[in-house]
Parts: structure tokens; sequence; C-alpha cells
């Protein structure tokens, strides 16, 4: 065994040089008009992405993120051993469906928003363990699948309260791998505690989620002994405004500083504020195409040398709302570094 | 990178001893009345279990089997360093809620009724790859929250034809650790790819799911030159009797013999020929529930030196059904070995 793998119960510290060898961002429309517009790989005008239902949309989003990840690795779908992927809709038909076209080995993941850092964490460690030569990881989510799926129809036009989150349209994919010439490293990963503190409003998930950042983020600076003075930027997930702004206050009820422009959240990042995202961006998708398009460029750039990202979850589903469970939420957290070139 | 963990694309050979150090089976009162009752460690005599909803009750079982296979390992909560747990519950619910009230850091696995061997085999790896000291697998089905959200609600009293299979009520659980002194050795692992031969009958998943199990078995004897004659019993998870005679007819096509009893189904063998279950059991607890109990106990005690358990899963869901989606498949298979005491 390699002890130093494991730094402690949750934090892990990749042995070899783990590299995003490529990655790839493919949005919807509203997300294609937002402030980091420049920085994706693919903008689809429309909603169906030329598909015929927003579910073969969605698929057709992470399709061709994961297309881009492997074109900018310069290798193909033949070349990776296993697909890392999953999604917000029940029984992850994205990823399945993806998957049976890419002919690409799948282990599933589930962790709501949160997903994306959780297949880069357990791509990294197959990666590092010597399970797998190349890894892939894909995670999507599309406004009108998930609305249709956990909400009310579209068409319903139901009010929602300023609390309430936009699920991004979307998808990120990364290919994960040994060594090679360009990149950023994956360095360490922190995975996730479930937290519930007992909010039941499934319109104010960034509530509902900021103490599962704080837990994760605490154990991250703890584990590591690092502060937020030790990475350029640290972004989370999903968190929007009311959930952010909920994080700065618990950190700094324990005298940990979370401040902007060194602290971020991906569901703020990816709208401007005259778009009507109420509180801001959610699903799997807001913490990858943020880190997949704009973190791994200024990574690449050398506008940051070190960035920590913790993606953001809520586990329930409308079954647990009705039956009047709470909401538990989770954040798994990945450091990506700069390798300079030198 | 150790290079020899990684035998192929699909198969992964662990390099330390990774054991079951303990395992753990709670089933409903019909597999509790079915022929290997007396290997299960927890009966609920009724399928609420207590509780006032299924749901709650499926979470139940998954807690009785992680406390079983903790009390069996030794050891507690508090030192598995992960938990790798699903369910076929929409956002995995059962392994959410049972990981927020185990405070075990979570990775939620989605593969179907095939997340048994997928969580064994990652977990087996984090272990192998020193990134967990412990980690803890759990997954479970329930049949009555499975038909209300997969199908109809029980009261509906809709008819099935004979090709169709019964959700197994169980759950399994395992805690994985390095050496000890007692349990099977994990060995190795196939990780399945997504097969899809255009069946679109969800009341005919055995058929489905066969091409899916015969991928991996090939795949499984072609990495590691072995053949059924290596094994001492191969199990697939529930193919159920439609499904395993498919599969037995597939492999006869390219010289495979699957024979009984070295070739069985655990969603055939949870269910004497009296039990009203259809084809058979199916469900993430059907092969779980099989394994953690008279698999694990065949090895204990010398009657098998090598097992081979393929789980099968039926990746597809009630909306990607009725949007004329066909159901694609996959199979993830895990070696389990005696250790002689010697």
């Amino acid at each position: 065994m390699r002890a130093s793998a494991r730094i402690s119960r949750q934090t892990w510290h990749f042995q070899n040089e783990i590299r995003l060898l490529g990655s790839g961002v493919a949005v919807g429309p509203l997300e294609g008009q937002g402030p980091l517009a420049e920085e994706y790989d693919h903008i689809f005008e429309d909603s169906y992405a030329g598909e015929d239902t927003w579910e073969q949309a969605e698929r057709k989003m992470m399709t061709q993120a994961i297309e881009v990840a492997l074109n900018k690795s310069g290798l193909t779908a033949e070349d990776m051993d296993v697909l890392l992927a999953g999604d917000l809709l029940n029984q992850i038909i994205t990823a399945n469906y993806t998957a049976r076209d890419q002919q690409i080995p799948l282990l599933g993941q589930f962790a709501a928003c949160s997903t994306s850092m959780q297949g880069l964490a357990l791509a990294s460690a197959l990666v590092d363990g010597g399970f797998a030569k190349y890894a892939l990881t894909g995670c999507s989510s599309h406004n009108s699948t998930a609305e249709r799926q956990f909400r009310y129809p579209t068409e319903y036009g139901g009010q929602k309260p300023p609390s309430a989150q936009w699920t991004t349209t979307g998808a990120g994919a990364t290919v994960v791998g040994l060594g090679g010439s360009s990149g950023p490293r994956v360095t360490h990963a922190t995975i996730g505690k479930v937290i519930d503190l007992g909010i039941k409003d499934p319109f104010d998930m960034g509530a509902a989620m900021a103490p599962a950042a704080a837990d994760t983020l605490l154990t991250h600076f703890h584990d590591l002994a690092r502060a937020p003075e030790d990475y350029d930027l640290i972004v989370t997930g999903d968190l929007g405004k009311v959930g952010s702004s909920i994080l700065v206050d618990l950190m700094a009820d324990v005298d940990v500083k979370l401040v902007a422009p060194r602290y971020d959240d991906c569901g703020i990042m990816i709208f401007s504020p005259d778009q009507e995202v109420f509180s801001g961006g959610s699903g799997c998708a807001a913490s990858a195409i943020v880190s997949y398009s704009h973190i791994v460029d200024g990574l690449n750039q050398g506008r940051y040398q070190r960035v920590l990202v913790v993606a953001t979850g809520a586990l329930f589903s409308p079954v647990s709302f009705q039956q009047g469970e709470s909401i538990p939420c989770i954040a798994h957290g990945v450091v990506l570094e700069r390798v300079s070139s030198a």
C-alpha cells in the first residue's frame, strides 16, 4: 500500500503527475449569452440542440463535450479505459446512453451537482493507482429535462422565489492521464460527508448546500494545513448568491476568510446580473462548464497557479421531498495546479 | 504507476491482499421464505420493516446490512474512510440518507442492478491504491419502492408476462480492507461496457441484459486466459430464467460452456420454484444478498475456492422507455477467492 495516497480519512494525494490531458465544454443558449461565453468550446443556439427531445439534447451536449476533450487530448474513445459519468436524470440516462454510443466501459456516478468533482477524483485515483491508463469523465444537466423531472412542466409557468436556482444547460468532460505535455495537474481530492441541517425547501438549495461546502472546505484546509491564501481561486459549484453568502458567513464564524475575487461560485459566474436566473445557476453542468473552460484556461495561461473546485450537491428526490424529508447535501473538492512549462 | 493493476482495458488485478473483512445481508419477508433463508443475517418479517414508508424501510435494510458487516469486521463506521453505495431509487436516496445517518464520506454509485459489483470493484481499487484504509460498500432494492417508481402503484394490480422479474427486497454491505484474519479475497474485477441490442420491453430485462453479461464474461475469460472451469461457481446477478438461458446459448455459440451447478443466477437462487416471481428476482439486492451470504459463506467454509460474480444492470428509465429508447445494459464482474488459513 502506498500509504501516502491517503492524507486523511477524506483527503487523497495523487502520487503521480495526473493531468487533464484535455477538457471540453458544451452549453445551451442562455449560458452562451453569459460572461464566460468566449471560453466555452461549443454553444448550442437552441435548447433542443437539433434533437427531438430535451433528453436527447442533453446527451448530445455530453457527447459534444467528450468529443472536444478527446480531440484536445489527441486521443480517441478507444484509448479511454473507463468513463466516470453522471447527470441529474433518473437512472442517469444521459451518462448511460452516451457511454453506449461511445463504447467506453462505464462506472456510473451520482452525486447530484457534485458529480463533476466526484468523477474527476475517482478518475484521478484510478489512473494514479494504475487501474486505468486514461480515464474520461463526463457530466451534464439541462434546464428543461430537470424542470420537468424535479418540478413542473415548463408550460405550467410556476412562480419561484428569489432563492431558487436555475438549472444550467450544458456538459463538461475531461481526459485524465499521466504526464503529457499540457493541461493542469490534479494533485488532491477531498471526499465529502453528507451534511443535513434540516432544510426542506427545494427552492432554497443554496442554503441547504452551504454547510456541506463549509464542511469539505474546512476538512480540506485542515488535512493539508492550508488556508484560502494558498489558492489563487476557490470556487464552489452552485451555491448561488444566497448559498455562497451563507458559506462566507459560516467560514467567517471559524475565522476563515473567503473573499472575492479569491472566492467565487460557478453558479454565479455563468450568468450576468441582468440574466434572470434567480439566485444563480445550478446543476451538474455548473461546476463542470466553469472548471473545464475558464479555470483550465486560467491555469494553462498562468493566470492561476492553484485552484480548488468544491462542487456541491443536494441529494434529495421529489419522493423524499414529498415524504417530508430534509435535504441531505454533499461537497467534493479537487485541487488543480498549473504545471510550469519550464 | 503500478502497471500491473491494469491487466487490460477492462480488467483490474488488485496487487494487495484485499479482503472482505465483513459482509452483511438483510432481506424482506418473501426472500426470507426462500431457499437461502438460513444464510441471511437478518430477515424483516414485514416489508415496511417497522417504518412508515417503503422508502424508509429500504433505508433501514441498507443500514442493517451495514451494521452487520461492520460488526463482523470488528470495525466501526468511524473506521470507514468511504462508503460506495447505490440503489434503484431516483437520485439514489437510499444511499444518500443512509450515508447521512452513518456519517461516512459518500461516493454515490449508479449501475442499476450491477451497482453491487461496481461498488465492490471501486472500493477494492481505492484500498489497493492506498486511498482508503477501509471502504464500505452498500446497495439495496425494495419491491414496493421499485414497483411504484418504475411501473404502477401496487394497488393497481397490473398483470405481467412470465418474462417479467420480481424486484428483490433487501440490502447487502461489505467492509473492504487489507489483510485481516478472515473473509475472502477480492482478486480481480472486470468493468463492463454498455451493450444494447435493441430490446425495448421492460418486462423482458433478462433478455436485454444477457448480451451484456456475455460480453463481460468473454472479456474476463480472455483478459485472464481463464475458462469457466477455473471457477467453482459463476453467478450472474439477475438474468432470471429467461435471461440466463439466453446467456448459456450466447456462450455456447462461441464454444464456452456455462453449465449448472457451476453456473447459476442470483435472481433464480433467491426464490424456490413455488414462489411466484415470474422469471426470477432482480434489483440491486439480488446479487448482493446472494454474494454476501451464500457465496461468502461458501468461500469461508471451503465449499468454494474461487467464485466469479457478474452483476447485471438495465440502465433505462421510465422516461427513456416512454420516449421509445431501447434498454442499454451493463455487467460488472468481481472475483472472490478463498484464503486458506494455513
